[in-house]
Parts: structure tokens; C-alpha cells; sequence
């Protein structure tokens, strides 16, 4: 075989192999089975997978991101649809809990790897943690300017608490004991939290 | 053998196996041991074991409902050293958390008994997550009585949440995630509920 060049098409392969072991992942789980299982079940050579990623955990991390990704550009139109922080903070309880129940236990089911990469501290999930960190103390600052919300609680301690209130419906090892009550927690933390925000 | 009566001496045996059980799951796990490891390692028969418990499960449930009434109890001694609701709501949320830190990871590794007796919904989990909610329902009306607490919101919804709140630290699944921080954690938490609980 020559020397590959690495261009559109590459891409094309890289993109058929991650939705093809997405699809695969999702029937079979990702913590028990190995590369070669995926490469005969979608009809590819193992060393053949194995020229556009270098393992198993590659493949898992770019389809944990797509995941994340999607969650994150999910609440994003979300809060620019949202008219106010109150509302942002709605809407960041609601779309969290709703987003990972779809996108990893429902439609999809990628639990598994979704699992993994909080257990491990997968770059993705890492990332997707710093995000929401970040879109907490944006909200913060805007209800806090626009004297929606209490300015008397350092801000850092403020947005550490809210965080920390919203984890167990972001993280996924978490969301699974959630996921028959997901919406309806996520109203109940909401609440408490917007009354521990009253200026 | 002659047919057993039950006394005191049998109850003796039956402690005496459980002290050893704590022991040996404490070093080597409760899931992917066997009666017959435990039997080998605490020097009685299995047949002896099995007189007094039905499975390695009973075992467990001993061990988990021991362990659950302990922190039950410093739970109790703790809130009757508290001299306000305000200050019962810091002492549920640290001692929870320390509570089960202590005695499910670090002076006892009873975690794995823990994890699953959370998972699988043990009598002794589900009567630990009763008392709770239950002190969570008082501590709430010893504060509203005493004006400390907002009453606008119903109980059950203030109650509901607040155990929310802390049930990421009161699941020895969730804990595990918040070991590191479980005390700094409690605290942020108890800030938030009380300033949610202010009238």
C-alpha cells in the first residue's frame, strides 16, 4: 500500500467509521467490545480501522463529543431563546437533564461511553464541564446586572454551588439514577435554586 | 446434628459471623466474593454459614443496615446538639456527607456492600432514604415555626428538593464521585438550601 495522503475523502472514511461504530456502540455497548468486533460487524479490516484511529477509545471520544456538541448547541439556541437569567436558568436545568436522557440513554443509547469518559476524564467530558461551568457564571453576571439575582454571595461561590447543584443531572454516571424523574427534578433543583438567587 | 434452638448463644454466632463478614468484605470486596471465600477465610464450614443466613446477600444486608444505623445515629446526635433549624440543615448536610465518606470509604471499605444495596434497592437503603427525607420534613417545620424558614412554598416541595439537593452526597453511588470534596461540598450545598429556605 503507498504512503496515504490525508484529505476529503479520509475525512469521509474517518466520518463513516465514527457513525458506524456510533450505530454499533448503541446496540452493543462500548466497554465490552473491541475493535475487531466493530471492524467485522461494519464489514471493515481491523488494520483498516486502525489506519484512521488509533484505538478503540479514539473512536469512543470523537462520538462523545459529537454528543456533547450536540448537547451544548442544543442549550445554546436554547438560552438565546431564554428572555431573561431566570429563564436561563430554567432552561439550563431543563435542557441538561433532557439532552443527556435523549442523547445517551434514549435515542441513542451511549450511556456506556458516555460513562467512561466521566470516569476517565475524557477530554470531551472535561470540556463539556468547563462549558457549563462557563454558561453558569454568564448567567449569573447578567441576572446579577440586571438585578434579577443577589449580589451579596461571591460570584465564584455562587456559580460553584449552582454547578454543583446541576451535576448529578450532567453527569452521566449520575443522570442514570435520575432518568425516569430527569424533568422532574430538574423543575425541583430549578426551584430552589432560583429562590437561593432572590436578591 | 440435633435440631437448633435459637438463643442467645446462636445470636452470638450470628454476630460473630457478621464482625468477620465486615471484615473480609471490607478487604476483598462484596461482589466478586463467594460464601465459601468468606467460610475459608473466617475458618467455619458453608454449611455452618448457611445456618444462620439464607445467602451472601443477608450477610450484606446486616452489614449495610449496621453500617446505615451508625451514621443514623451520629445523624441524631448531631441534630440533637443543633440549636436551630438552620443550624440542623449545615449538621444533616456534613454529617451525611462525612458520615458515609468514613464509613463507606476510608475507616471501613464497605462501599462495594453500599453500592449495591443502593443499586439494588435493599431494605436498608430504602428505610436510610426514608429517615432521611423524614428529618429533612421536620428540620423544615421546626423552621417554619420558628420564623427562620419561608413558608410560601409547599412542604412537600421545599422538602422534596432539599433532599434532592443532598441525596448526591447521602447515595453511596454519587459519593464516590465527591469523595475528595465531600466536606467543602456539603458546605456550598447547605449555603444554597439556606438561602433558598430564607422568608
Amino acid at each position: 500500500m503507498s504512503t496515504t495522503t490525508r484529505g476529503p475523502s479520509d475525512h469521509n472514511i474517518r466520518d463513516q467509521i465514527v457513525d458506524a461504530a456510533m450505530e454499533y456502540f448503541s446496540h452493543y455497548g462500548f466497554e465490552k467490545t473491541t475493535v475487531s468486533d466493530l471492524a467485522r460487524s461494519i464489514g471493515f479490516s481491523k488494520a483498516y480501522i486502525y489506519k484512521f484511529f488509533s484505538s478503540k477509545q479514539e473512536i469512543g471520544e470523537v462520538i462523545c463529543t459529537n454528543c456533547l456538541t450536540e448537547i451544548a448547541r442544543r442549550l445554546e439556541a436554547a438560552l438565546a431563546a431564554s428572555s431573561s437569567a431566570t429563564e436561563k436558568i430554567r432552561t439550563l436545568f431543563q435542557v441538561i437533564a433532557l439532552g443527556g436522557t435523549e442523547l445517551f440513554f434514549r435515542e441513542r443509547r451511549l450511556y456506556d461511553i458516555a460513562a467512561v469518559s466521566s470516569r476517565d476524564r475524557w477530554a470531551a467530558a472535561v470540556d463539556y464541564e468547563a462549558g457549563l461551568r462557563k454558561t453558569v457564571v454568564d448567567i449569573l453576571q447578567e441576572g446579577r446586572s440586571a438585578g434579577e439575582f443577589e449580589q451579596t454571595t461571591p460570584l465564584d461561590e455562587t456559580a460553584a454551588a449552582v454547578y454543583l447543584v446541576l451535576r448529578p443531572l450532567a453527569d452521566p454516571i449520575q443522570l442514570q439514577i435520575y432518568l425516569d424523574t430527569a424533568e422532574a427534578d430538574a423543575a425541583l433543583l430549578t426551584a430552589v435554586v432560583l429562590r437561593s438567587l432572590k436578591p
